[in-house]
């Protein structure tokens, strides 16, 4: 690769801006050595931010006129904002200049942009959208997170696909577990689509559990969990809204009363080591992958810690080349007979 | 109502059968002045446990010689299964004998069971299964929870209805607030269906507040979540996972060190509190609503204070008669303009 090991940044969006993305990106610079970054933005926001770190020669500043706002239609960030951050971040990915891109941007906009300019995976058809959540004893990756409402079979299949390869270069896992979410574990279970994905899964070159329900993700028995982007869209906010919810249950019963309050000073290590345990900080940096390029989403209200998590997510797939993994598993899995028909 | 206040129990499904379901029932017998308990299952299992409690004119016992079994296919239960104590509790139900019955059996068998036996009310086309989920401040109700993998926006506008009826009825909401679940909260999100469904609701006699995002299940910004039963059902599976994973992690946390363990007694108190809080069995008893009949399925899995929990739902239902109202409130909404074209 030309480029090296090099990471686009998109500092200037998000709720927070460069506040947050350029102290994060010089944080991940510093820990690793082969790393190469591109900031891109508003010179006099990032400049100031960027200080001494432009003496380094493992960091350079593109300037960005413009920016996305994070209520932007996907469409029109496409056609009006060719010299925001976003566009140019990417644009790096396309030409060569970087091996990877970071936006806490718009969702859509991202998305809509990156599909644009760098094009498919030969074989995948859309853009799907994964994420690492905990489980118990290691992480889950889940997808499709929101990209993709509507899916067919084929779609489910390519999922599986780019699951697996995410699993394998970011988490290590040699054969990871597929499981293809469903209502049931018997096959006459479950839509149209998941009927005839779990037909074509069953058997191919990936290690295919089979169906599995809503409560594996958490439970460890497997690595990587398939469903359509409106389900894990769904699953992941009423996942995020109860863990708040139980996480403000927990603070109101701690401060109900001076024997209560006495209580939880007690037990504060545990509590802090419980909210670092299940800190979604640590887990921030969704790829979007299926695209010809690394391009990784960071949460828009990311802080200068989970910011960095999606660097060192993008780092990790760029060292890997997901994109050419993808390809590749692609290719085995449907030379052992998963096919549409 | 010829049965007055009567509740037919099907004591011999679910992973404990008699054991659970016939104690919990005479307790909530006990605490009701105006019920009247039929228990229904096998004499040599339920009249041991009975006992005293016949002498009881307000309950009395069914002989059903045959049983569901948890893992039975749903049309081999309908088929041959016509003396199993489900199907005589559903029986009871159509002859005017029971107001309302309650199993913990096998949820397929009790689904197909129920509908073929009781029918489905005029105008709707499908029993949904509904629940109602702690969230901030109080309830939210929940459906369609498994019932229904593919769903039209005619269903969706009918579980929008009945949704509202069970908070109503069940919680005491005098407009409930209804949303639509969907991966955003703008008109052009979504599938076809529920972007249907979203123009249909806008502006009916329902209270209906529009779009929401998965983790409005737990914010308290609404009373009735509707979603199909694919969505459904696994973002409640997920959630169950989830708070099993945390509870978990809480107790390998507390559990870790000596200092440890004695923080966990200082605020053992505030945990009780807390998991009596979130405890899954207070919200035990999901309706199978949209049927000529009010049919109550327990978790299989219910201990004693769960399966009453679910005993006191059919109870509020038959007393509220939640079938009718679902026909008048369907009335009202049709009235105002929800129409299928």
């Amino acid at each position: 690769m030309t480029a090296g090991l090099t990471v686009a940044v998109d500092a200037m969006s998000g709720d927070h801006g460069a506040e947050v993305a350029v102290p994060a990106a010089l944080e991940v610079l510093a820990s690793t050595p082969d790393l190469r970054l591109i900031i891109v933005g508003r010179s006099e926001v990032v400049l100031p931010l960027l200080g001494a770190a432009l003496d380094n020669d493992r960091c350079r500043f593109v300037e960005a006129t413009d920016v996305v706002a994070m209520d932007e239609r996907p469409q029109d960030a496409l056609r009006r904002k060719k010299n925001s951050s976003m566009r140019i971040a990417i644009n790096l990915v396309e030409q060569g200049e970087a091996s990877a891109c970071v936006s806490a941007g718009n969702t859509g906009a991202l998305l809509a942009t990156a599909r644009f300019v760098l094009g498919m995976v030969p074989g995948i058809d859309r853009p799907a959208i994964v994420s690492a959540l905990p489980s118990t004893g290691g992480y889950t990756v889940m997808l499709d997170l929101g990209a993709n409402p509507d899916c067919n079979d084929d779609h489910l299949v390519q999922f599986a696909v780019m699951g697996s390869v995410i699993a394998s270069d970011l988490h290590g896992i040699e054969h990871p577990r597929v499981g293809l979410l469903n209502v049931g574990e018997e096959d006459i279970k479950g839509t149209e689509e998941v009927k005839a994905a779990h037909k074509r899964l069953t058997g191919s070159a990936l290690n295919y559990c089979g169906f599995v329900e809503g409560d594996k993700i958490f439970s460890g028995d497997i690595d990587v969990v398939v469903t359509d982007g409106f389900t894990g869209n769904v699953s992941l906010k009423a996942m995020e809204g109860l863990a708040r919810f139980i996480s403000g249950a927990m603070k109101e019963e701690f401060t109900r009363s001076a024997v209560r309050k006495i209580g939880a000073l007690a037990a504060a290590p545990t509590l802090k080591a419980l909210k670092e345990r299940l800190d979604p900080r640590a887990y921030n940096g969704a790829s979007m992958v299926g695209l010809q390029g690394v391009v990784i989403k960071s949460h828009g209200g990311a802080d200068r810690m989970s910011f960095a998590n999606a660097v060192r997510v993008a780092v990790m797939e760029a060292r890997n080349g997901v994109p050419d993994q993808i390809v590749d598993l692609l290719a085995k899995v449907t030379a052992t007979g998963v096919s549409s028909e």
